[in-house]
C-alpha cells in the first residue's frame, strides 16, 4: 500500500512522518474521475470538488456515451489512465438514488483489470457489484467505499498530542466547514506553513486521500477516530480539521461532540450561513446566535484542550451581494472580535494570522 | 415474533401499546440462565442482575460439571426449561476473554433444538459458532447478540413525544446509572405509577427484554436510537432511561450527548460516586463537581426539551459506612436542592415525588 497521502500534498514542501494519520481510510492517487453519463453539474459535485481542491491528484476524466459534464480534464480510458499514472478510478457523480447502475459494471471491471483501485462514496457497496470482488482480488487492487470506517478503531485516549489543531465548527450542517478547512490549509501552505487538511467526511477523504467518515463510525469510537485523523505532529504543524454536524443539531450533536473532543483543537473556526435561521430540515430548531455558538463550542472543547480559543468566523455569503456580504462579515467581526471571512470570496490572511497568534 | 416486552413487565398492571418501543432488539422471555462451569460470582454478574431485577423472567438455571455459581433457581436442561415455559437460553456468565468456549457448542446446539432462542452479550457472534446458524434456522429460533443494534435505525426527528421521561446522567461511567433507573421504575410501579425501565446497554436489554446498545450504534443514529427506545406514551406514563458514559468523558461524551438529545428528558437524575475523583481509567480527567455536572447536563438537554429540570441525585455509597453515606447524601442534597438517595440503600419515595412534581 502506498504511504498515506498528505492533503493538498502537491503543494506540501516537506513530508512529515510524524503527522501521518493512522488507522484511516487511505486512497491511492492520482485519480481517473468517472462521470458516467451525467448531464447535470449538480450531480457531479464530488468530481468538481476534486478538480478544484486536488488538481494535482486528477489524471483525467472518463465519460460514457451521453455524458455532458466536463471537468476540462483530458479524456482517458482506464488503460490509458493507468499508463498516465492514475492509480484509482473514482466515481465522481451521484446517480439518482445514490446507487451504482448495473450498466456501469463493464467499465468498473475494465478499470479493475487495468490495475486501478475503485473509489466510491455511493450507497451500493462496491463488493456487491457482481464479479467485481473476484476481479479485484485477481488484479490485486482494492474496492474502497470511503464511507466505510476502518476496522478496529481505538477508543480515545484523551492524551494531549503534539502539533497544533484547528477545528471547523458550525451553527448547522452543510454551510461550508469543509471548504473553510481546505481554504485555510491552502492559504497556510502558500505562506510556507506546514499544514494539512484532515478529512472527516467522504468528499473530504477523496480530496485528502485519507481520513475517516466519522458519522459512520460505531458510537463508542467517534473521539477515537478523531484522534487517528489528526495524530501527533511537529510543534509548528497545523491540522485543519473538517467538522461534522453541529452541537445545536437534534440528531447529530453526538457526532459533533465526539469529533470535537478527539480533535483537541487549539483553535476553533466558527462556520455559519447568515441567511439560515433554522437547522436545515429540522424547522423546530432555530439556530443559535454566533455568540451562543462560540460560548458552547469553547465550553465543550475545553474538556480535552483547556487552552482552546476562537480564531475566526467563516461565513457562507454565497447568496448575498457584495455589499450585504461585506456588512454580514463586519457584523460577525464586531460580534465575536475575531477576523470574519468567506473562504470563497475574501482573503484569508487575517484569519491565518489569528490562527498563528 | 412475540410482541415487544415491557420492562419489569411482571409487575406491570396495564399493558400500553402506545409506549411500546420500536426498532429495538426484542428478546423472548422467560429465560433459562446458563452459567457454564463458572465458579466466581463476579463473572456471573449478568445472571445475578437478571435474577434480582427480572425474577419473573427467569425460569431456571443450567450449569455444566464443575460450575459452582448458584442463583438459587431450579436446575433445568433445555428441554425441561422449554416445557416449563422458557423461550430463550441466556448466557449469564463472562468467561475469560469474553468469548464463547468451543466446548459450550453441544449445549448451545441442544438449546436451539429444544426451541430456545440464544441470547448473548459476549464478543463471539453466536453465528460464528460452527453449526449454530443452521440449527437455529432449522428450529425456527433466533440467535441474538444483544450488543448488535437493529438494522435500519432512523435518524432522530427531534419532535417532542408524548409521555414523561427521566434520563439517568452521570459524572462518569459505571457508577450506578442502570440500577438507579431500575430501582426508580420499580418504586414507581409499586406506587401504581405507569413506568418503564428503558435499556441502552446489554445487561439492561436482557433485564428489560428490549432496548438498544446505543454505544454500538453507527454515530449518525445515536439520537435516533434513543427516540426508538422511549417512544410516544400516555400522558402519565414515565420512562426511566438508562444512561451511558458521561458528558465529562473524553472518549464517550458523544454517545452521552446523542442519547440525552434523543431521550428528550423532562427530568434528570444525576448519578455519582462520592469517592471517585477522576474518570475511571482516564486519570488526566478529574470529575466535575455535582453543581458543574447539573449545569452542563441541563444546558445540553434543553436543546430537545426546554422544560428539563433536575429531580434527584443518586449516589453510589457502597464503599461508605452508614454515617459517611448519610453525610454524603445530606451534602449532595444541600448542594443541589433535590432529594439525594442511594438506590441500593435508601428509600426512593422522595425522589419519586420529586420526579412527579
Amino acid at each position: 500500500m502506498n504511504k498515506p497521502w498528505h492533503a493538498v500534498t502537491e503543494q506540501n514542501p516537506k513530508g512529515n512522518a510524524l503527522s501521518e494519520p493512522f488507522n484511516t481510510v487511505v486512497l491511492r492517487k492520482p485519480y481517473l474521475l468517472f462521470l458516467g453519463e451525467e448531464t447535470s453539474p449538480l450531480k457531479a459535485k464530488t468530481a468538481f470538488g476534486l478538480r478544484d481542491w486536488a488538481p494535482g491528484s486528477c489524471t483525467g476524466q472518463m465519460r460514457m456515451p451521453g455524458g455532458t459534464v466536463d471537468l476540462g480534464l483530458r479524456e482517458l480510458d482506464p488503460v490509458a489512465a493507468y499508463a498516465a499514472g492514475a492509480r484509482s478510478l473514482l466515481i465522481g457523480v451521484t446517480p439518482v438514488g445514490g446507487r451504482i447502475p448495473a450498466h456501469w459494471s463493464p467499465i468498473l471491471l475494465q478499470a479493475v483489470r487495468a490495475g486501478l483501485d475503485l473509489v466510491s462514496g455511493l450507497h451500493t457497496p462496491l463488493e456487491s457489484v457482481p464479479g467485481l470482488a473476484r476481479a479485484a482480488a485477481d488484479a490485486g487492487v482494492r474496492l474502497v467505499d470511503v464511507r466505510r470506517p476502518p476496522d478496529d478503531l481505538p477508543r480515545a485516549t484523551g492524551k494531549r498530542r503534539s502539533g497544533k489543531r484547528a477545528a471547523m465548527v458550525g451553527t448547522d450542517c452543510a454551510l461550508g466547514k469543509k471548504y473553510t478547512a481546505l481554504a485555510l490549509a491552502r492559504a497556510m501552505r502558500e505562506q510556507g506553513i506546514d499544514a494539512d487538511f484532515r478529512a472527516t467526511g467522504q468528499t473530504g477523504i477523496m480530496i485528502a486521500g485519507a481520513g475517516i467518515a466519522v458519522d459512520a463510525v460505531i458510537a463508542d469510537f467517534i473521539a477515537g477516530a478523531a484522534e487517528c485523523i489528526s495524530p501527533d505532529a511537529a510543534p509548528g504543524h497545523w491540522d485543519l480539521i473538517e467538522g461534522q454536524g453541529s452541537l445545536f443539531h437534534p440528531a447529530y450533536a453526538g457526532v459533533t461532540l465526539g469529533l470535537l473532543h478527539g480533535s483537541q483543537p487549539d483553535a476553533l473556526i466558527l462556520c455559519h450561513d447568515p441567511l439560515r435561521t433554522h437547522v436545515v430540515s429540522w424547522p423546530d430548531y432555530p439556530l443559535p446566535t454566533l455568540k451562543e455558538a462560540e460560548r458552547l463550542y469553547l465550553q465543550m472543547a475545553r474538556l480535552t484542550n483547556p487552552g482552546v480559543r476562537l480564531a475566526g468566523v467563516s461565513l457562507n455569503t454565497s447568496a448575498l451581494d457584495q455589499a450585504a456580504a461585506h456588512e454580514a462579515l463586519a457584523q460577525a467581526e464586531r460580534e465575536l472580535g475575531v477576523p470574519a471571512f468567506d473562504p470563497m470570496r475574501t482573503p484569508l490572511d487575517r484569519a491565518v494570522a489569528a490562527l498563528l497568534d
